[in-house]
């Protein structure tokens, strides 16, 4: 382990890989820090969806930012692949978000008006999807939105930052980190270490240190259980979505049914009740569902803020320390573009002024005043 | 391989295990054929009830069997950890068969005439399990059911029988066999292989070869689904039934919910449906079951016979030819007798005349007539 | 379950799911009976090279069969895609014959024929693979082999041609094929079932079917251990070789380390022994895969004939009853080219004269002859 | 969660488990935090031998200290059976320390004076190992030291723990511990709380907090790897060991081969060349050995202190913050002495004063003068 970095990013999910990777890519000199395996916490129990449109309006600042990330996949699953041999599973069919009632449509009002947005008719979405519920009266068809592996983009993330440069230590726990000078003094498991800049890439996970470094935010868990099934018989071409709930078709063949909603819950285990409502809520949108082969459960944390945005940008006071944390639902869409978000305001480029707002990580305090 | 044994058992789940552990026991030559590997078909499904009781009213022919079979685990256990060093995982403190209406306690009465049974009412089973439903009216308390862990206890018939002399040969598929001269010739993948005497313990995947030497009866599949949860908090401390369904604690600190009953599947995976099934049942018994935590989920097939009761004997016209199959829903419980009853009919003992009849594999015939 | 089928293909392995793709293409009524589940026997232990230059010395007829194999993945891999969904994995990156010794580049001279076949020296094979070890002397590059994930296609043969209209019957023994009148009366696990053809593709699984249709050949197991690591650290670009064994990279971002060669074993799991001869093995090819992490390992049976090559073709006396067996250490590479040649001899098609000698399933005793 | 307690106890290993047990059965208010689940970290990687003698030369202070834990084990595992249900694996049997060469011999001369030590010639080692290699000279047979399966241990002490009133928290980390007044604020994951003891009982993960509440000392980890295989044929009988590898026979027919050491890494997979290693080594004590078959693989990091013995008391300058870690290679044996020495620390009661000297947390400073 070298003694200095010019950036230490602590955290080894889809956040703090991505992060370094468009660093590593700038040439910056970059040391990654996961306490545990690259990519095995929130972000192993993500569905994988780059719903840009099917998480949003279509009206926010997020929009836009989710959009300008969704279309940066396009380039990256072949730039990513070259690199690391990883392929992440990019697979497109679209959305269909399934209106079950009037309330349902009337929702869908705004979202209906993006461009790739097109409403099915019960007829329409039949034929798309033949064992669709009957009580469905219609879809709002996000024909752009697609969807990706987690865990393979995560390490294919990891993977092409290594061989751009970038150093990655995995079971190796960030305790402290110091001011020292200009410097930063960042303590970990293996060995103490210095940075000019520090990125907290933590997810759900960095309380403990914001306190420490002078953050009042404290993110909160919201658990999610998911159910991962064989696909048999009918291959699903499309992902289903109604509310917070969702059937996603992988690439390897298997489907993800999720997920549920548990505030405040940190522990990452399935119990018989999150199952029970998932599987009541496949059957709702497809009856036949009930006869999939389950291949395994899976739980995780989706990291969440005051104001369901996350935090990225500068510590108030000290601003060589980052954040990148609180992407709760959108963290595998949000990646690309907060990598090179954090990349940008490292190398002192020019941003987007409306997400640095949006994003700032002191903006309830703004709010409250 | 050698080339004769005096006793080819086909098929490596418990009951083959067993009565290749009989008749090691009496030091007669034994070679065992199983097509996969020990243990891995039904016997690996199942929840490990001993239930003389909790499986029959306490009246018929079974229930003498199912009692002598109880009873002989109870010296068993540590005779094949002694031989075997394999702990069969044996628990005791009873079951508790749940009444939610009078129905139930009706379909109990002669149960509750059996000297090991006790009746509860709602207040002592709210003693004995704090958590319980309370819906729940009263119980039988069948003191002296207990329970095996079934992976185990086969494995450790199948190491013991070894240790004792017997032959077990696995990934080994039977596929024919034909009379030649006065003894069999048995066809395995691995060659072939003379006996005098040949078993089928064959679960209920014997209908092929049971076709071949000229036995009418055909096994039906009933697959069962179940659930395996950690055992958290509060521990349960007796198995609970209802109706086909219930919660049993075992002593590796898990609990397994079982199980479902679907006829004429021949399947192993485990449906939505199911465990949706499953969920609801628990709850129903015990209500903070829904906070329990998913382990793995595991379906097995349910050998079932014509009338519920297993073959065991001859085929009707070749007497060397013995059959041990179709122990449906307690082949764990029956295989100590079964596997001792075998070998009683090879060493021509002296056996149960009520057993021999209400076991004989052509009984539906007679019956006929 | 219909009674009837056109066609019944008895196993599920790659060979029989791109028998069954292929006739479903031609719309020919097909359907598929597996004893297990779909592509859980040797394919699932298989690398997934497609390695028609590197298992052969490109001279012999099974070169030409296993070429135009090869190509036909290359629209596969999307066609596939759009029916399943499934990704197969394909991922192009050659191969590396390494050359320890003098003798080692001998027997690669008429490889080094083929034009899409390179010399490298030691300092090139150091640029292209630069962990690589310090004795290798040079390699021949290999640069259109590729490889895929056998399960996944596999699966996807299977999906697609259950789009296409196949019946596919996982769980379901066949366990005998008898002569009904101008048919075949094929028996299984879940019924009875005629058929105008009977296309066995049972793998090493098939010797005890083979003798009740008068077959004399036996396919012998060749069992083959890998060992499937995490790639970490230095992404191997291409696959090495050297005698019968290799490191296949994936798009998974794991690496399979294989295969022992352990002739007659019909076990599936992998001993410390095997073990022990790859890490060997791999440490000679790259001194740095002794660091690599396990993630898990595998074992299969590779079906083996007399003369190493598959029997694909006519029962001698039967011509309705066809036979795909045998494809040894090749069948994911000849899956297509088989699936094709079985579907044009039961469309009475023109086909490679050559080929069909070469795997007529009596060429034994003509030889003998 | 409550606001305060007792004792709040950091980590949820089986020290930290065998602690919250000894103080919930003397009614002491304990909460215990384990970042993740219990037992996970490096309890779940050992392989469980209680070897008061063969890990020690049966003369210094911590072989006293390790055979009143092991004698403690002797009524615990009913003790403990009967609370929660879960059997924890106890096995008896004996170890064998075999001897390769002259100077094997030499090192065991203290040992063979112990009282149920005894030393056995070839041919009696070879009388109770058949299989034993043909290269062992003879063996110390130690007849006391047996085994536990420590997953089952540690689960069990919580069950138990909780079934007697403490509480415990998973996926709870504590990250801060500061003073309170005349208390001390443990600051967790789920929020703060407030306890008159703390013990740390963080195996090798607690350098950070160390730190923070001014202790010097630094936990180094030894990795050690581990090969879990099917025990067949031949079921071992005894625990073989020799340098720092052994053979465990575990109750539940399986076989734990271990583990290497490699100091200060922090990572928890396992390298090819570990296991290489481990084959070599199992096959210099069992040649057969290399015929078994592999069930998994596992790591885990042995805590180690400077001198190789625990930390069991109390700050030097906060007699209210305790210390109970570094426990090396003999966590499980130590676990209920240690766990009943820091429960006599905080009820004030009388304790071995040579134990209480030798395990004291601030030694090393009063070695240096
Ligand atoms: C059920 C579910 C479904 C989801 N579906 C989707 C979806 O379809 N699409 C989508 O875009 N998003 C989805 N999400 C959200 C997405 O998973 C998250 O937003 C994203 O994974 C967050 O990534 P992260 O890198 O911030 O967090 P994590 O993946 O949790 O990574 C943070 C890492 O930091 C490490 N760490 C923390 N503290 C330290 C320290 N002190 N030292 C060293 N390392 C440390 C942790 O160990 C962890 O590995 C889903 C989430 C869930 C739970
Ligand atoms: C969900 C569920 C729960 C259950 N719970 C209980 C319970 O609590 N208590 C209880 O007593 N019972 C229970 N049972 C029933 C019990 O599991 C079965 O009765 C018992 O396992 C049957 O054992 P077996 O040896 O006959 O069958 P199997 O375990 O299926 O063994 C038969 C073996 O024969 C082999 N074989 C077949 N044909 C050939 C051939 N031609 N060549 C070579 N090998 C061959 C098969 O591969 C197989 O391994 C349960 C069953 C299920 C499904
Ligand atoms: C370690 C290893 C590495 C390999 N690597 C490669 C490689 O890199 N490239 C390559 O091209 N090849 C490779 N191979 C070879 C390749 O795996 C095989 O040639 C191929 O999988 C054979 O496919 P199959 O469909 O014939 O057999 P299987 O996959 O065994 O399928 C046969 C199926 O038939 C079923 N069956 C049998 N009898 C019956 C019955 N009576 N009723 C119903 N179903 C039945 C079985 O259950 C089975 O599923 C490898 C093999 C091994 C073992
Ligand atoms: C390969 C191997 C073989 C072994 N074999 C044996 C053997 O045969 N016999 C024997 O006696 N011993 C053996 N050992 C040693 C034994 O495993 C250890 O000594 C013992 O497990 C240590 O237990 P522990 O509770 O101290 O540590 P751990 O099991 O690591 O528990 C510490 C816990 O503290 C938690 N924690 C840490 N920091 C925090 C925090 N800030 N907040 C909340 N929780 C926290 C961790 O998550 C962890 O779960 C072996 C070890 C290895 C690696």
């Amino acid at each position: 382990m070298k003694q200095h970095y010019e950036v230490v990013v602590i955290g080894g999910g889809i956040i703090g890989c991505s992060i370094a990777y468009y660093l590593a890519k700038e040439k910056v000199d970059v040391g990654l820090f996961e306490r545990d395996r690259i990519g095995t916490k929130t972000t192993s129990a993500a569905a994988g969806m780059l719903g840009a449109h099917s998480e949003s309006n279509g009206e926010d600042t997020i929009f836009s930012f989710a959009r300008s990330s969704q279309q940066a996949y396009n380039e990256l699953k072949d730039e990513l692949y070259t690199l690391s041999g990883i392929d992440i599973g990019y697979r497109e069919g679209g959305i269909l978000k399934l209106v079950f009632s009037d309330a349902d449509k009337y929702r869908l009002t705004s979202l209906l008006k993006q461009p790739t947005v097109k409403w099915l008719d019960k007829e329409e979405v039949k034929k798309m999807e033949p064992m669709i519920s009957p009580n469905v009266l219609g879809a709002a068809y996000i024909m752009d939105d697609m969807s990706v592996m987690p865990v393979q983009t995560c390490e294919s993330f990891a993977n092409s930052a290594r061989i751009l440069g970038a150093s990655i230590f995995e079971n190796n726990d960030v305790y402290k980190v110091e001011e020292k000078g200009d410097n930063y003094l960042v303590r970990t498991t293996k060995g103490d270490v210095e940075a000019s800049y520090v990125v907290f890439a933590t997810g759900v996970y960095g309380n403990g240190l914001f306190k420490q470094i002078g953050l009042d935010e404290e993110l909160v868990p919201v658990k999610g259980e998911s159910l991962i099934v064989h696909n048999e018989k009918h291959a699903l071409k499309h992902t289903l979505f109604h509310e917070s709930c969702y059937i996603v078709p992988r690439t390897n063949g298997k489907l993800v049914i999720g997920a549920t909603m548990i505030e405040n819950d940190w522990g990452d285990s399935v119990s018989l009740d999150g199952i029970k409502v998932l599987i009541e809520k496949a059957k709702s949108m497809l009856p036949s569902a009930i006869e999939w082969k389950i291949d395994h459960v899976k739980a995780g944390l989706r990291p969440s803020t005051f104001d369901g945005n996350p935090f990225i940008g500068s510590h108030p006071e000290k601003e060589k320390i980052l954040v990148a944390c609180g992407h709760y639902r959108n963290g595998i869409l949000l990646a690309p573009a907060t990598g090179k978000m954090i990349c940008d305001f490292i190398l002192g480029k020019k941003m987007n002024r409306e997400w640095v707002e949006a994003f700032r990580v002191d903006r309830r305090q703004s709010m409250v005043i």
